[in-house]
């Protein structure tokens, strides 16, 4: 952990001073996206330290050949790689005839970078002295439109401090890049055309195997004290992947002179002619202009913000935290498309691959229903249903019938694409999230139409697959699932693990319920699913007879549910008895000791306490909480969440704060020292999950909110927003009282600590502290 | 399975007529060995179909960088490869201007491979039919002497059938080879040297990183009609890491022509100066000359034969088994060289790595205790006391402390170069293999001197790591051992596997004794050890109370030990019961369906009742037996043999013999569909074990030889020997009568049937079959 790394500001990520160390970690916490495109904070004149070049395009990715020791029946062939795209941002620099590069620099000072979360962009200014003398001072401000979101600029200002200079900016785009993790050390792009005219060049490339076409362009404008010029190119070197543009000017001691290089992607999962299609759009950028792209960038996080902000008082570490969440959360996905996703490190980094994990319905999407229009939700339940069929083939692959589904546990494009069999085959509770997330978006929402549209059917593969996946025990008399890995994965394969159990009974009775439910209100969606999917009532007896014969490993003594078969075989000595030299586990055990450990690297039985809360209680969450809490190790990112959230539930508000801290400032204080592979992105989620439902108490019960304020004793107060049924309610609170307000005609009915009170349309309402 | 692959054959493995398909088969079924090196049955000509080429030399590895899909903490870097040494036998042959390709002749006639036995050479004949419309008769013999371990004889014959023809043999030396199962494509040779005079060559090359020298070198003749000829080499062909000469003769229709080429390798393991060596040993060999050489391989193997033979009569098929896993046995490993040890693919292929694995005390040292002289047993034994060291090495690594050792799965020179958690890390009752060989050895030749002298520190060292590895249950108030693997690599991750725990036990009781009995009768050995491993009284009654206490899984139900923890909760559909089409489940099944299936790969519980029949009555066995025969399939080579003798000793006798042919004809028959990759070695010593243990029912008690003989009734008799303590014993069993006899002077008593008998000297004496 790293606490003086980033300036503490409550709307900005600051570093101060060059140091070659971090460079690799500013390149992940000052990373911009779009939603479209994203790309980390390499520089963009040469540098030769080390660096992690990454630029990533939504939706485009490399289904790189599988590596693995040995090879096991059922894995997948190709691993789907989040793609390293060509890189835009580029600019050599030359001054006075050498090249600009921070790591060989005579000497740089003031290095500061600022990531403006809000109004999205990014700066990076210095003063360095070249080896030949020159000093210069160096501004440059980048930012990815969210409003194009086809389109990035750069404006990269130079000023020479001591003399006259002779600067020549080379600006350029190469597709000849490669992944850091790519398996086989290949090539993912294939190049196919380079193009060039005036000031404007296109470098076309596809993937290989997926061909996915992308022209990458640029256009340049070269200014003199802030005034655009005519220069135009004196040199344009190109090769089959790589274009680069030389643009000299002559400056005077103290004058300005910059480059604004509008580059950006436009794809063929867009365009039938990417080419014309990045004329285009680098027009209507031209056209616009700076100042105005930046202005419409101001203005879009504006209205992001106006709706998704938490306001912390007095807590600026803590501020800064929420912010950077859900800043990078919005980066990441917006929730246009339903075909894009929300990859683990969005496009902050490559690794793990893919963009699809469990995390998306178990942490994402309560924060995108409660913060964007409820459609963005939906879209991200359509990807599952759309991508249906390949979970059934998936689920044929293990030896599944009957239209059962499996759905992948990590993938792009619906195949599965993880491939250590522990989890790729085990990890099975994935698919419980899934049909999760489709209950929580009808809880919330209180539309039921995307059931009998399209999530019945989900539902329907999902429930077949645990009906086939659990088996019967003559032993115990009663249904078991034997051979998985939970949401803890610091155990595998094993038997009866109570998450896992939990929630496929779950699934078998939600969708026997729902099933009812379609069948009564809407009978044509049930006659063309039921046409469809060829389920009969025999199926649906036998559903729930191992729904209500499932066994769940208990234990009298300690009063809690086990985690698996065995727990309390292993030698139980607590987290706060284990030598601090021996943790984190994961960098200092062999895996066979982490495993037989009892340690947990996240929340396993309380994941199933946060999500059927309503099924246990207060009681029983305390005694599991007490237990598994002392043996929690939090090694996964999405573990510290859930435990703030069930710490504020039970009034251990210290011990809440601790967590909530720990998991906003994840990447900015650098907790795991890895963010120099790229920031955790879907944890993020689960931030905001612990103020808002956490310290703020949300639930919906009954098509209500609920809350139950808290604050923790750190801050003066704080503030939310929630989108509940297109009604917006701001929730502020602080250590007196906690006030609801509602913005449009509608009132609101909610529940403030049991108690039933209507916020009234555009009327502030306040509830003491109780 | 392909039963009519193999002619059945008492002495010989022969094949007849050509087909592509099998030529990667019959390479390793054909391949030669004499326990320094070996070689596959490749061909000495150009052959562009699909081969699989491998020469090994015993002891000579490289480590290979080893690959993995997902890292875990633990895992060793290297994977130490068999080696595919530099190509020796290689000759091209040109026929009046075409090269032969057995892929490419216009037609190939009687074709025909034979490995004899007996005598210890193969042979390959041929008639072909060049492009060039010249039709040959060849035939080549080749053996690798027993007596001179570095030289290996090639005779290869043509005589043209059709007209005369000038041909150019053209044998060559090529270090530069690759290994099949690299994991990177990496070169494992860097050459050094090529030398040549006369009609001698030496290549001298170095192994990567391990910096094994080796030269490979070849003499040439030419004979003409089977007199040597002075044709010299017409030209020379060298680079850095190859050499080849050309033989020009022309000959007449039906005249006979040869190559005589002595080849082989001399090593750094062995020599300082390889060449030199080589250059000698070439020199042995032709002053021997080539019908000398081929004599005293006869006699060599006749004496092998002489102690190791088991006849079997009026079963062709099952004495050619038995016969082939002998002689395959015998050309891996012939125990002169305590560096040595056996790899489960002996000189026939690369598959798996490492040469050494619990297959070596669980099942070869019985063969090669009663086979050889009992100083090849304590080779193999001192083999791991010279590798305690890096035993203790490799559980540090996993956390160990105080001198606890840890058995590699899989090594050449003691560090573990296996990478699957669940078996590297997991797969632990390997060290009580190593511990109970240590109380066989000492069972059967009744020599308890390796104890003191070596065998305690690898007892102490084993015994540490099962106390540190059992931990207390407070749950059971017993001790447990947490997440291993057993012998069944079927079941992964699992708790309290009944065979582990049970060898667990087991050690600690007899490394406990083993230090009383020393201290009381080696008191200086003991003061020695002592001191060097600093043991305690306390330490002692530390094991003592885990052994005392350890946990066993029991079934109540069904009156067996359970193979682990939760197995009675699985699907315990028998294997009889399982649709055929679903068989092997290692070829059709995921490999998660195949954990959670109750399904046996090889013998687990019963393996504990093989090592330690006396502790368990034969109605426990019975029980246990039956009920895990249900579930088991077999999968792995090493299960058979076991299921085979328990067969026996409960009078199943029709099932044992079953199981006596699957085992013994596992690869000539190639039950597994994988004979191409080489043949099981390791589990043939198993094959010996279960006609010795398993019909014989030899037993040693009490310092006794112990006796039950059946005979399955497809046989009229069959016989073995034995040397125990020195003394040879020849057991003949018929339908009617078992006879003994013995060599030497001295009288032996011996129990058969429960009844105490004395064989005479140099006299028979039979007992009826009861």
């Amino acid at each position: 952990m790293n606490q003086d790394y980033i300036k503490p500001d409550n709307w900005s990520i600051i570093e101060e001073g060059f140091d070659v160390e971090s460079v690799k970690s500013s390149e992940s916490l000052f990373s911009i996206g779009n939603g479209a495109m994203g790309q980390r904070a390499n520089f963009e004149e040469n540098y030769s330290g080390e660096t992690f070049q990454g630029s990533y395009i939504a939706g485009i990715y490399y289904p790189d050949k599988t590596k693995v020791g040995w090879w096991k029946n059922g894995y997948p062939e190709y691993f789907a790689k989040v793609l390293n795209a060509p890189n835009w941002i580029g600019i050599e620099i030359e001054i006075n005839g050498e090249n600009l590069d921070l790591n060989t620099c005579s000497e740089v000072k003031n290095f500061r970078r600022e990531l403006n979360m809000k109004e999205g962009w990014y700066h990076r200014s210095f003063e360095a002295t070249l080896k030949n003398g020159t000093e210069i001072s160096v501004n440059i401000r980048r930012f990815l439109s969210i409003i194009l979101d086809e389109v990035g600029i750069i404006n990269y200002e130079i000023t020479p401090l001591n003399k006259d200079a002779k600067i020549i900016y080379k600006p350029y785009i190469d597709a000849g890049v490669t992944n850091e993790d790519a398996n086989w050390e290949e090539k993912f792009w294939e190049p196919l055309d380079v193009k060039n005219s005036a000031n404007e060049a296109f470098v076309t490339a596809q993937t290989f195997k997926t061909h996915f076409k992308v022209t990458t362009f640029m256009q340049n404008s070269i200014l003199i004290n802030g005034e655009k010029t005519s220069i135009s190119p004196s040199n344009i070197d190109a090769t089959t992947d790589k274009i680069q543009f030389s643009y000299e000017v002559v400056v005077g001691q103290g004058q300005k002179s910059s480059i604004q290089k509008t580059g950006g992607y436009t794809v063929s999962l867009n365009h039938t002619n990417t080419q014309t299609a990045a004329e285009k759009v680098i027009q209507t950028a031209l056209a616009k202009g700076y100042d105005q792209m930046l202005q419409d960038q101001i203005d879009a996080w504006a209205k992001i913000w106006e709706m998704s902000d938490i306001t912390i008082d007095g807590d600026v570490k803590a501020q800064q935290g929420i912010r950077f969440n859900i800043f990078q959360l919005n980066q990441t996905y917006l929730g246009k498309d339903s075909r894009l996703n929300i990859g683990p490190k969005g496009f902050t980094g490559e690794k793990y691959g893919g963009s699809t994990y469990w995390d998306t319905e178990a942490y994402c999407i309560p924060f995108y229903m409660a913060t964007k229009d409820q459609e963005v939700a939906r879209n991200l339940l359509t990807y599952r249903y759309n991508q249906l069929d390949k979970a059934i083939e998936n689920a044929v692959k293990l030896g599944f019938t009957n239209g059962a589904a499996l759905y992948p546990m990590v993938t792009m494009n619906g195949e599965e694409c993880h491939n250590e069999w522990e989890i790729t085959f085990e990890e099975i509770h994935r698919n419980g999230a899934i049909a999760f997330a489709i209950y929580n978006f009808y809880r919330y929402t209180g539309d039921y139409s995307y059931i009998p549209e399209k999530g019945l059917e989900v539902l329907i593969g999902i429930a077949r697959f645990w009906h086939q996946r659990a088996n019967f025990s003559t032993n115990l008399n009663q249904y078991v699932i034997l051979g998985v890995t939970g949401p803890n994965e610091y155990e595998n394969n094993v038997n009866n693990n109570f998450y896992t159990n939990y929630i496929a009974k779950w699934c078998l009775d939600y969708t026997y319920e729902q099933i009812q439910k379609v069948s009564l209100e809407y009978p044509s969606d049930h006659k063309r699913i039921s046409e469809k999917v060829k389920i009969s009532d025999s199926e649906l007896q036998s559903w729930k007879k191992v729904a209500d014969n499932m066994y769940f490993p208990f234990s009298e003594e300690h009063n809690v549910y086990l985690q698996q078969d065995g727990f309390l075989d292993k030698d139980l000595v607590r987290v706060a008895d284990l030598d601090r030299s021996q943790r984190p586990i994961n960098q200092k055990w062999s895996w066979d000791r982490i495993l037989r450990s009892p340690y947990i690297k996240q929340a396993d039985v309380l994941q199933c306490f946060y999500f059927f809360e309503d099924h246990f209680s207060k009681e029983e969450l305390k005694n599991n909480f007490e237990f598994y809490e002392s043996f929690t190790v939090h090694e996964s990112s999405l573990s510290p969440c859930v435990h703030s959230i069930q710490a504020a539930l039970l009034d251990k508000m210290d011990m809440a704060y601790t967590f909530y801290l720990r998991t906003s400032r994840l990447d900015l204080d650098d907790y795991n020292k890895e963010v120099e592979e790229g920031c955790h992105i879907t944890s993020m989620a689960g931030t905001w999950m612990s103020i808002v439902e956490g310290f703020g108490g949300m639930r919906i019960k009954e098509d209500k909110l609920h809350f139950s304020p808290k604050i923790p004793k750190e801050w003066n107060g704080y503030s939310f927003k929630i989108n509940f049924r297109n009604q917006i309610l701001k929730v502020d609170i602080t250590h007196e009282q906690t006030s609801f307000s509602i913005d449009g005609q509608k009132d609101l009915s909610i529940v403030v600590n049991g108690k039933a009170i209507v916020v009234l349309a555009n009327k502030s309402v306040s509830v003491e502290v109780n």
